[in-house]
């Protein structure tokens, strides 16, 4: 059985601009956005503006269309936070890591010696996560 | 500086068949095979034939290509191995916790209440992995 999409999720609200969100990046297809809880200074969302749930029930055409933005914020975010890599995760289904059931991409970059904090451990400071989009947007436009 | 591709890595020498694999699947672009030291029952690695050290030097083509069947292959591990969900990850550079310097998707099936294990615990059995990657491919097929 299938699961379905909610359309109450807190990132279909912010699509919607229900909610705002720390903005880095907007086109026809995607926002990128700074995660209010960081796994790691600079962790950024790539999240394609159609409805799905995850991976699983993406339309393949938007997957394709969004890979390339996932690079392009990925090498935008070493730049922009001077990390030494990038860890690119996705997760699918509770089991899976999921915890937002609208289809998204975790960008986090990594710094050597440091390890992945924990998910959820509590929100960022709005003024560090204003100034991390900034940097971000200053480095896509690079 | 960027960092360049080193043709002796372990991915670019199953790629030219001079080291075998538990092959899933194969196309013009892209090779899956089972990870021989899995996180979890039937991880398997989605492999871009293209030469490029990771995401961030990657023709973005390669990755418009590739997005698409890392969904079919997420699908696939779901239903072969019977998972509650699917981490996908990819890793860039040490920091980034990169350990073979070729472009390589991880796609995890995850279970209920099984926390991931940390990569390079130690070989798996290479009877499992032959009969995981069956089970894969019969997914695949189906």
């Amino acid at each position: 059985m299938k699961a379905a999409y909610e359309n109450d999720n807190i990132f279909a609200k912010i699509l919607r601009g229900d909610i705002p969100c720390h903005k880095v990046y907007e086109d026809d297809d995607a926002i990128a956005f700074m995660d209010v809880m960081p796994q790691s200074e600079g962790h950024v969302l790539v999240v394609p503006k159609a409805a799905s749930r995850n991976l699983l029930d993406a339309d393949p055409g938007i997957l394709a269309t969004i890979a390339p933005l996932l690079q392009k914020l990925a090498i935008a975010a070493k730049s922009a936070f001077g990390a030494d890599g990038i860890s690119l995760m996705q997760f699918n289904e509770g089991a899976g890591g999921q915890t937002v059931f609208h289809l998204h991409f975790h960008i986090i970059p990594r710094y050597d010696g440091v390890p992945l904090q924990a998910h959820g451990r509590g929100m960022e400071d709005p003024d560090v996560l204003s100034a991390n989009a900034e940097k971000l947007r200053a480095a896509l436009a690079a």
